[in-house]
């Protein structure tokens, strides 16, 4: 596989870098670990489309990796809209833009800083589907008696499966949650109880970020992952994770040094 | 890579089984993509364990691969708190059991069924870790103004990493939310905001399941992909997704034939 130069694409040291033994007999192969830690690093959060097409095969693989997800009970909540017609693309993304407006008045002193970002590619991206949870969700009670929304856990996962599929395709992904799920509800006439949680633009780039979009632009930057791992209680360090070395890395791992 | 004679392991026709033209150019290898999609199908909600051990190095590498899920804003709302003291593990075993109790008393005719399944593996998994939201969330609206629980769905994107790395590694993980957030919460001193969404069982296995434990155990069946894709609006069907020709059949694609 090829081998990152950037740091934030390869955080830790691959298992291919240097020969690591498989943790069980389970494991899959040093390439094949290497594909997946390759595309759970390189996989962003894309604004920034190019337009063209995804073929239906492409599309049906998204969707069945996103239909293997786990879900709670087995429950399966997802549903997914695709966007066809361009009449209901730009009413969508009107509602978008109504939105990120009310958000940027809601961000105080940092609204401008957000209205110069772009933070959604609905009228460039080749595909445009609406997500959503099922109505009739309530019978499911199996890991939801107590935590009722582990349901958009499982639809998020499904969205995490397609949009790993799709970096390893080549096809960029950008979740865009800038707006009413009433609205969105209302216009893609969904029946009570059912809930738009994501607009997923999908389709070619001219070029994956090479870092996130929203660290590029200096919007925020990755936590040192050692200040989010604890053991036996919150704030308690743990033994295993040292703290990071900078704000660009993940951990405190070798990082593997790029060949030429 | 090895071929899959399961159909639930291998529901599309993998890019490699026959050569897949890369859908753009920075599509990763064929036996890269290939290794994406036998993770993600092959991939269990565990929750038998055999023991043993996760090497710090490995628990290092799965923690890393989900600190880089997207999350929205890039507000990374997860903090992972491991368990290794047992008599927290015990603990925190007693509270899913008293909610495992609770939970079959709410389903009703489905009680006997529920209570004969395993649902846990929280003695048995060589790793316990909670997983949960971090104080502080509602100076992040970015993203997040009209659709506050995104936080929980760039979380539930972070254990799905995890999860990948980890069957490509070779280990389980099952994730347990039957627990009162409140209890678990309060065991583990979390200020008030942090909100614990998963008690993740990670280690070795006996064996991977080769279908969903709640599909073999005939709690529930995988439905069929095409039912829940629509077109332009709720309940219409979509032409790239055909009628689906049995309940394990995620969609209408070949099956890979599997070679001896």
């Amino acid at each position: 596989m090829p081998l990152m130069s950037h740091s934030d694409s390869n955080p830790v040291r691959l298992p291919d870098a240097e020969p690591v033994p498989p943790a069980t007999e389970f494991a899959f192969s040093a390439d094949e670990r290497g594909a997946v830690y390759r595309t759970i690093f390189e996989r962003r959060d894309m604004r920034h489309f190019s337009g063209g097409t995804v073929a239906p095969d492409v599309m049906r693989r998204l969707l069945t990796a996103a239909h293997h997800a786990p879900s709670v009970g087995f429950m399966q909540p997802w549903r997914f809209i695709r966007v066809s017609h361009l009449s209901l693309r730009q009413q969508l993304h009107a509602l978008v833009e109504q939105e990120r407006v009310l958000t940027a008045q809601a961000l105080g002193e940092r609204e401008d800083a957000f209205m110069r970002l772009k933070v959604e590619g609905l009228l460039d991206a080749a595909e445009l589907w609406v997500v959503a949870l099922a109505d009739g969700r309530e019978k499911h009670i199996f890991g939801r008696r107590t935590l009722p929304h582990m349901d958009l856990a499982s639809a998020a996962c499904a969205i995490q499966n397609l949009w790993l599929a799709a970096r390893a395709e080549g096809l960029g992904v950008g979740w865009v949650s800038l707006f009413d799920p009433v609205a969105v509800a209302a216009l893609l006439q969904m029946p009570a109880g059912a809930e738009p949680i994501a607009l997923l633009c999908i389709g070619p780039v001219h070029a994956f970020y090479e870092a996130p979009m929203l660290q590029q632009e200096r919007w925020a930057k990755r936590q040192p992952l050692a200040s989010l791992v604890f053991e036996n209680g919150w704030g308690e360090p743990s033994a295993w994770f040292e703290p990071a070395v900078g704000p660009d890395k993940a951990c405190a791992l070798p990082q593997q040094k790029p060949q030429v």
